[in-house]
């Protein structure tokens, strides 16, 4: 950021005042919120906007600020109703139904090395599309690997070597989320483990996937936030770029 | 029980009252406590002696009332010092050290099934051990499968015929629990799990394995206490005696 | 399973690449699950369809797939619009309403010896016909006896008879679960507790009742999930079973 | 409380400022403790003494200044070592070891109607004696029946009369607290519950035990804190001496 | 019950056998319900129903085998929907809307002391009223103090001649419950404590109101269910009646 | 309050029994409520009204009463469907939308010292309007800061100096609520910190966020309920006035 | 902070390099610790040494840093033994046994106002004790007003002046915290609430009294984490200096 | 694994029996132990030994196996006591008393990038140095920024270009954890998060760190249990070696 240039750009009436600011501050005012703009800089990735506790003008107008920074935008947690405001809107956006997420100017190259998406049931598979959304949005090779919970634990060794492979892998399980430990004590890669709401009872909407999962025997293995799909990818994004040497 | 027998007994003066009213009540009154004398008969197995709670002036009380039926007589969560005491009194009993039960007249006779007592770890050695004597005293043989859990998991498959062909299984684990889910998975056996107080952080004193183990994607999987060695081998020495014909 | 004649069959063109495929690998690859067909060999019973999470179209293609094995078919937690549909598609089917299971080809032949289903109220009834539905599917026969808690213990006494000659006994209770123990200090077979979510308050959706049945002072009881009656028959199926010498 | 007479006591110099001033405020200042000295006009009995919290030098201070009212003095939770300097300090007193209790001054005359005592267990007698001790320190007659949890029920149903004869009904209980909902529906006496932390696991130091007897399917049970013998007692008198008409 | 005179008029064709099955059994049989019909006889008060968990018929099928006993039929937790269907079944009973009870036949003669009914704030009158209903129809005086919580405690202090006057005292409150101690402190009789839902945040659904109430400083104080005014009127009314020496 | 003034009153017919009697009892008795008319008096604000559990009907009569006193009235919690009759009832009353605030006569004097209200994301906003409205209508000046959580923590330091020169400031997070610390850390002012239910998963309806604020590392920090911005607001316009000398 | 001065001094060898960065960077690098000596400055009050975590030999090399400021130091949560050294190594210091604090240095010059602090029972004293030394140390006056829980209120009554005179007042209590709720009813000055871990059973080492206090229905409170006196003084000191006009 | 070559030297006695089964199986059976000798070919890292639950016999047992594999030993956990009967046994080996780690032939060669172990205070120290070592261990340069917590924010920002540099960063915190989000919202590497059980009241032993460090509002943050230095320091070793490309 160049702070005299951009001062000389409003001086000679170049830049309106309003995107001086937003360059200066490293953020857009926008009242209900500050869109971060360096958070490309100094993250690696764009700021991503969490759908859920926002209404649908308020998705869009963050959008349209992210736009003008022409980089991928990738929206989590957006209903099914925002989703046709959104595509209205932003006609090239695509929305991913089951993943729930909005996404414009995806990354168009993708890693050689890949992230394996493994979960347990077909329950589990909403949040593992989020995952995989997340990840190829942000220029990731994925592969999906779903239903290979222990209780059929050959489902799992037939996709072992795709498993063993990949250069991180996301296991995404609810109930008692075992397929981490057993994944977790099979690789030698980062295991990035999601727990999920699915279950009932004593399964406690997740606390029980996670804490079983921050419990594991095997050791290579952290945890992200129950359902967080997205964080999950966003940090196996950051592992296999290091690999790609990015 | 024949009523008019006992009382006939009492008049001939060849009963005293307080062994009559032993028998006609089904239990023996000490104050502190009173024996159940009819759990056999009710229940296949005898009362056996809690002695967490108890002191071992107490433990050796209604020790001595039991020993005059004449049955297995077993004392759970026994001290080392109360041993010392109890070993003194009763220099026929056999203090097992690491399942912390002292046993006196154990069955001689033992099944032809046995139940399979298998372990996540080696500090889970102390509840299996309470499981192992449990059942042995109550006439079961018993196959000890320790350390074979997940992170490992070949250990567990080089055992792995040792437990489907035992007539029950009892799995013991903590942390997260998932050796219960594998094993569940791959036998057509009754599975009675144990978790074990063993972990730290998040593992909540047990808690979590617990719920894990309630949550299990197997089907075929009950549940008892945390630590419970006890109770999971006495659902098992039931079951394994039908299997019997008992 | 011989692989060598599955070979050979390929082949010949005798046997689709699809269906050998999945013989050998012991699973069907439908996508968004992975249906286990070596269930029945390794655990005793063909997978069941947990129908909670999953769209009415994965419970036909799950049905579909299963069909071809003719064995029978039962999925549990299926909602009464989603039975509409199943019994469209599937009109040999009988869909349980109180049970919320749908069910087809089940067992013709039932055991001599009986599984006792006892609950403590009324409102525990949706709970017990789960697991009543799921042990007759598997070929047991079923002994119901419903609103026996303790509040009016004369209830339980004039059908003990019925419940110490079971060869299981599955008890069902919400609120704080006290039949368990009475019922657990009074027979000589197996007890299988089922915590429900019924109640209010304290209750905690039936962690309340779940630990009480856990902490039972009764020895011969072990638990299974929150409302989980599918589950209690499951295992009372392994036990029965045994009994009948299968 | 005549105002005018102790200030013309204070002005005749026949009363010392300060005896006045805990006379007209209704409390004795005593620095770390505010001695309320209208508790008995107010609730019926005289302040009591919580051992837990206090050094024994504040538990003599405030002994010292409740005696100069001749009342009933009782202390709970008091160690065994404190009991040896209260028995130094004040001869008169009795120390209950069990109860944990020092009492000086108990009621000479007792109630003609009893308060039955009722444990499910041996272990939670410690708190069972709290509640006898302080019910005969405030002039109750008491029946200890201790012992007949519901794993031998046959032990209950032989006491039974004694419990249905009582005033009232104190049913102490830890593990599941089985008992309470038992008894509650035998009898038609006001049952106050005492939940016990004697147990492990799922116990959680007495919060299933607690939350069990909230949730009792009987109607008559109302509940006081964990191992609070004292505060059951407490109550029971209040409706005891009801019933005696006082 | 005389067994020879019931056999006698079945033997006689005078009673009718399931009548004559009732009487002895001391239930009525109804499939999915065993009626209490010596509720009365044991607890002195008839069954009770708790509709929530009820479907209408259910209740109106309780309803009319309760009838033949000629007693006062209360209904709680019952919803204004199915009043509607229980007012045109039975027209005499009457649907009390804020108390959600239904009943039928109450007592009509009323007890000279009173019992005091007493909430914190306006959002516990719901719960006020089912205590208020339920002891009216057990045929106990009422006195109803609405809105007095601590935070204006002169409003407390204005009623308070009314609280001590009663023969018990039942204390409603949600959020924190500090209006039970306040009381407690203040009065010789016993207090009965049900906590409320009223509230939001780390109210926790009653649960803090709960504990607080079972953490009173005040010692006259037992504690009930959360919303649980039934059962708070129910113990209240066994006392008052004590008093009245019924 | 001039007792003897308002006995004349009421002997002159000057003044109605009903409107003596609140003013002697400093309430007024509307039977579901007894609305506290010495609050303002008493506490320096008069009652506000808390919406939630309340009828419309019962907003509107207690509305009434407060509104002969002539003081600023404040209904919190107040739906939009509520919000619709409120403003028929009293065209006056401004209805704060995203607050869910109803206001009558609010203060028209706005303090020189202002209370900076933070929040950390766009979704708290619904919470820090509530605050923001409540120290309005009690007559403080208002600065809001919006969006400025740690994510991106230039933001937060982008707007410092309007942070660090208010009398109070509010803090509003939900999430990890790591923002309070960062505050805390950098100001010397009395920091009131709101959690909020905002998040999913381990948030645990803004438990999690309660948690963390009351562990901040940073001192001078305290804590109200989850989601409460009336009542930081409350307790910031008290300290606020304290620095203005009221 | 004069960045040239200090670089000019180095440069004349009229201050060490390790002085110089000091100053420069705003803390001491101590290894173990990074003290920050910006913290009066920025917040008001210098650091305050939390000692439970450290060894003697950290809080003295603190101490020592700390002292080359000249500022008032504050040892918290110090043990009798550490204490011993301390008093050694710093002979000026102060240690308050029933407070656990250290103190060297305290502010010699009192506030007008008065910052009171109440306690409701006898064991609250050591956290009042820290919230009293803590306040004295930083320079406010303060009034103790121990034992005056609700169970007998008048205790309270006769205090009420004391209460409602000070600038700020902190109440601590354990068990259901019910006096913070009468207090802040009867208060126009921001009441901060310490809950405590006294107590036993329900009240969960004080998260009892902590979510009483934060639902109470009176308004004006603000609460920290269990047992923080001093996190109380340290806001109420901010709270009384900004009356003071500092 | 070459199979025959092992059969063909058990043939010419070239290996004992024992040895052969061991190479065979993947694992050493020690009775109490597996010990898993295939570790390092599936997961990168040889078996650690966790100290907690084992004697000290048990640690000398399988560091004695693990030796004749010539790798890097690390037992963690291991307390000072057990440290001595360790030294003296292994005299190569060494014991770090802060890390509570005992090391043999650790990894000679450092990587080039390093990992940064950032501690929010004094007190996490002992979990930070169990991952520094453990990372040093396995090879990783390591880089200790210690006590750097948010309230003290400018220690942080000191420190900045040494956390931005590192490969990958490891934030350990108690109380409120708030550090990870600050740290994570500044970086563009993975941060792996250790909830420290540091802090008292409502910190839970950790678990509302780690709550908060699962919220976290900053994106690229993943999680491991409680005090759990050695987990982290295995995820960054493999992530850190991901980067040197091995």
């Amino acid at each position: 950021m160049n702070v005299t240039k951009i001062l000389q750009s409003v001086k000679n009436e170049e830049l309106p005042i309003s995107e001086a600011a937003k360059q200066l501050s490293g953020f857009s005012e926008l009242g209900f919120a500050k869109v971060d703009t360096q958070r490309k800089a100094r993250n690696g990735y764009p700021e991503v906007i969490y759908g859920e506790g926002k209404t649908v003008e308020q998705i869009v107008a963050i959008t349209e600020d992210l736009l003008t920074e022409g980089k991928a935008i990738l929206s989590t947690r957006v209903s099914a109703e925002k989703a046709v405001v959104l595509e209205q809107k932003f006609p090239d956006g695509i929305y991913h139904k089951d993943a729930r997420c909005f996404v414009l100017n995806p990354s168009s190259k993708l890693t050689d090395g890949y992230i394996a998406i493994v979960t347990a049931g077909t329950s589990d598979i909403g949040v593992a599309e989020e995952a995989a959304i997340t990840a190829e949005t942000f220029g990731n090779s994925v592969k999906r690997i779903y239903d290979v919970g222990v209780a059929g634990i050959h489902r799992l060794f037939a996709n072992l070597d795709d498993i063993k492979n990949a250069s991180v892998v996301i296991v995404i399980a609810g109930m008692e989320g075992a397929l981490v430990s057993v994944v977790g004590g099979l690789v030698d890669k980062p295991v990035i483990a999601v727990p999920t709401s699915v279950g009932y009872g004593t399964n406690l909407d997740g606390i029980t996937a996670l804490f079983s999962m921050l419990n594991s025997c095997s050791s290579g293995v952290s945890v992200v936030n129950i359902d967080n799909g997205f964080g999950a990818a966003y940090n196996a994004s950051i592992i296999n770029k290091i690999r790609e040497g990015e």
